[in-house]
């Protein structure tokens, strides 16, 4: 597609995750005057967001504030708006702190959880996409406890005692295996007067196995880690509703529970302005060509989670991962600066590196193209793996001393109630 | 005062401070049955809350699960709970989770902020007592920065990127350090198109020198150290009034600024059904014999920053700092012991172990006493004191590592807007 050449353009991100964050270190040290906008000031590690929801780490560790990473880089602007709609027409983002003209606008908005239009479950159910989100898991399990030590109702405190996952992706078996080992290693210490048996962790699956996304293999491993920890898994099970009290499904399986997490779906975040043609509207996500270009603005891009690169070998795009944001936006940071040096675009082409799921102590999954492999060295692999994407040397080091102390003591102590999410305190105390 | 001895009798200890913590530990091997009440499932480390609220600490690594300080503790039960009022005539305690009987109740409730009876004040400025209010002054400081960069009108700038904090105590005074250090090493970093001259720290002092308990050596020197970090120091200044914008004193000083702390006053927090001659009006302390006892009930003793031991010598109590507390504490504990074998009480003894605060970076002042010193070993010791008092080995590690890692760097990458104070988004965004 045609695309109008500017000297020194002035390039808006909107986002600042992974792929935005990938893309602004290639377009660092361009001729380009790059605006990156976000609704945090910081960069939040997602795929250790369940531990912060376990206790296992803190949040800080896993956030990285933006305006650190963009420090060095002279041609970057970053500030802290939502974006609220894109004007395409007259190359324009509105955000709560104004207008922002660009040249060039990257869409880098992510995703968020997909409730498929049940509000019921929306309105019951936690998430876990955000921090904020996984302080409010954190609290309300560690209140679930403390609510079912008071209750004389055994029906009552089942219910608090009782967790249900639904959707069986990584967030989804890691969440699960982190409960499982509470409930073990934490529950009788800190409880001694609940009986902790009955504390049920269910993770709730549609498809005929967990991990879909990963080889027969790993799905396999993974299951059998669940059950020996404990774990039910219910397999070839849609969840239909649930109310808050009663989770129904499309058997005859109902769970009475206090506490259900939905983590069996996610759409694009996309933002209002870019729609019609340029939309899935299905998966909400951003119809992007090979090169990250919308069909109908040849100067606006969408990339990671909100972009979906329709080719006949990728009819649905890639995985919502980590890994093809990355990929994507340094993609496209090499076309952006292919594209001012008047070269052609070239293609975005997926380097599959593989996918990986940790159950829990010395248990995970590890699907790399050539070999596969599950257990204490998977273990290794995945949090080795973890440590070096995080960002920032002290988000290691605090990461890395937690996982040891964790691993030789057995032990969360990150389970604390800092905001609790069921009884509301004042703001401050 | 007489006092009814019981076999394994129920103690009730409301408060999980250093007070509530020290006490605790001396009775986890008596034979009391002993139920421990707190709003919080935290033990808090409030010396270094300053360093949450300016981005340098985690608030995860100065807290603590108060359950895993009553594992070990067989003859302990946990509760947590709102205590709304005491019901002394018929030794109960009213919570919002039901009422307890006790046979002894423990106050150990603390202390919390006095704002004189001034609601303006108390409306419009920030605190620093418990972990939500310190995230909530980390979070406004930097939605604060992020403001300025936006205004055009240099008033509003200026009004932003003002700073006033209230007493000068060894919290306004650390805090003071810590702003004009992130003023120095982050701001110019951070935000480059801020000029950051605007940056004013003030501290303002009703008194004629800061840090008033400690040695006229040890106030001087810290004095020299804020005005050396550029923090500009009102001596002789009582602040009469703050609505949000302008901060108005008794002398002719005024401060247009959007951000006052207000560190000047703290007052006991004591619970209702505690009145009359038990309670000193002004500060809201219980009013305790030598032996922590009231003077209304022989079964109720009060501990901690909620407790003002009337002495000829002691005619204010002692100062509300943790030493106190924990001494209190564990003499209450060893006077419980005699009364339980038929042993005479014996009066609290206060052991004076010295003050310090520390400014900034290589800079402290530490009152023994029998030295006091200032400077870079004066900082050593404040650290070195802090992490041993600090409750669990991995926070003393998270913390050590962080302190480690800022000296290095001239950082504090904890500089995260995890729930924004000012733009309110959804609970969880």
């Amino acid at each position: 597609m045609n695309i109008k050449r500017i000297s020194n353009p002035r390039i808006v991100i909107i986002g600042g995750g992974f792929a935005g964050v990938s893309l602004a270190k290639v377009l660092s040290k361009q001729d380009v005057q790059v605006v990156l906008l976000d609704k945090h000031n910081y960069h939040n590690f997602q795929p250790l967001l369940y531990q912060v929801s376990t206790g296992g780490l803190e949040p800080d560790s896993i956030a990285y504030p933006i305006r650190k990473i963009l420090q060095n880089y002279s041609n970057f602007q970053f500030r802290l708006a939502n974006v609220l709609e894109i004007d395409p027409k007259n190359n324009k983002v509105i955000t709560d702190i104004g207008l922002l003209k660009y040249d060039y606008l990257v869409i880098a908005s992510g995703s968020e959880t997909n409730y498929f239009g049940n509000t019921s479950i929306e309105t019951n159910s936690m998430s876990m996409k955000t921090i904020p989100q996984a302080l409010n898991l954190r609290s309300l399990i560690l209140e679930n406890f403390e609510e079912a030590l008071l209750t004389s109702d055994l029906q009552e405190r089942n219910a608090l005692m009782n967790f249900v996952i639904v959707g069986a992706g990584p967030t989804g078996v890691e969440l699960a295996g982190a409960l499982a080992e509470i409930k073990k290693g934490i529950l009788p210490k800190d409880y001694p007067d609940l009986d902790t048996r009955l504390a049920q962790i269910n993770l709730v699956q549609s498809g005929n196995r967990i991990l879909k996304e990963m080889s027969e293999e790993a799905s396999k491993k993974a299951e059998a880690f669940l059950e020996k920890l404990g774990v039910n898994v219910w397999k070839n099970t849609r969840v239909s509703n649930y109310d808050g009290k009663v989770v129904t499904t499309n058997t005859d399986v109902v769970f009475e529970t206090a506490t259900m997490i939905w983590a069996a779906g996610v759409k694009g975040a996309n933002i209002k302005g870019i729609e019609g043609a340029d939309l899935v509207s299905r998966s909400n996500r951003i119809i992007v060509n090979e090169f990250n270009q919308l069909k109908t603005y040849s100067n606006i891009f969408a990339i990671g989670d909100v972009a979906q690169i329709e080719t006949e070998a990728t009819p649905y795009g890639y995985p919502m991962m980590a890994q093809p944001a990355i990929q994507q936006g340094k993609q496209l940071g090499h076309n952006l600066k292919r594209l001012l040096e008047g070269l052609p675009l070239e293609p975005f082409k997926y380097k599959d590196k593989g996918a990986m799921a940790t159950v829990g102590r010395n248990k995970a999954v590890v699907d790399l193209p050539k070999y596969k492999f599950q257990g204490v060295f998977a273990w290794f692999v995945w949090m080795f793996v973890h440590l070096f994407f995080l960002i920032g040397f002290r988000n290691r080091m605090i990461v890395f001393v937690n996982w040891v102390y964790n691993y030789i003591r057995f032990d969360r102590e990150a389970r604390l109630i800092i905001r609790p999410f069921k009884k509301k305190l004042k703001s401050d105390e």
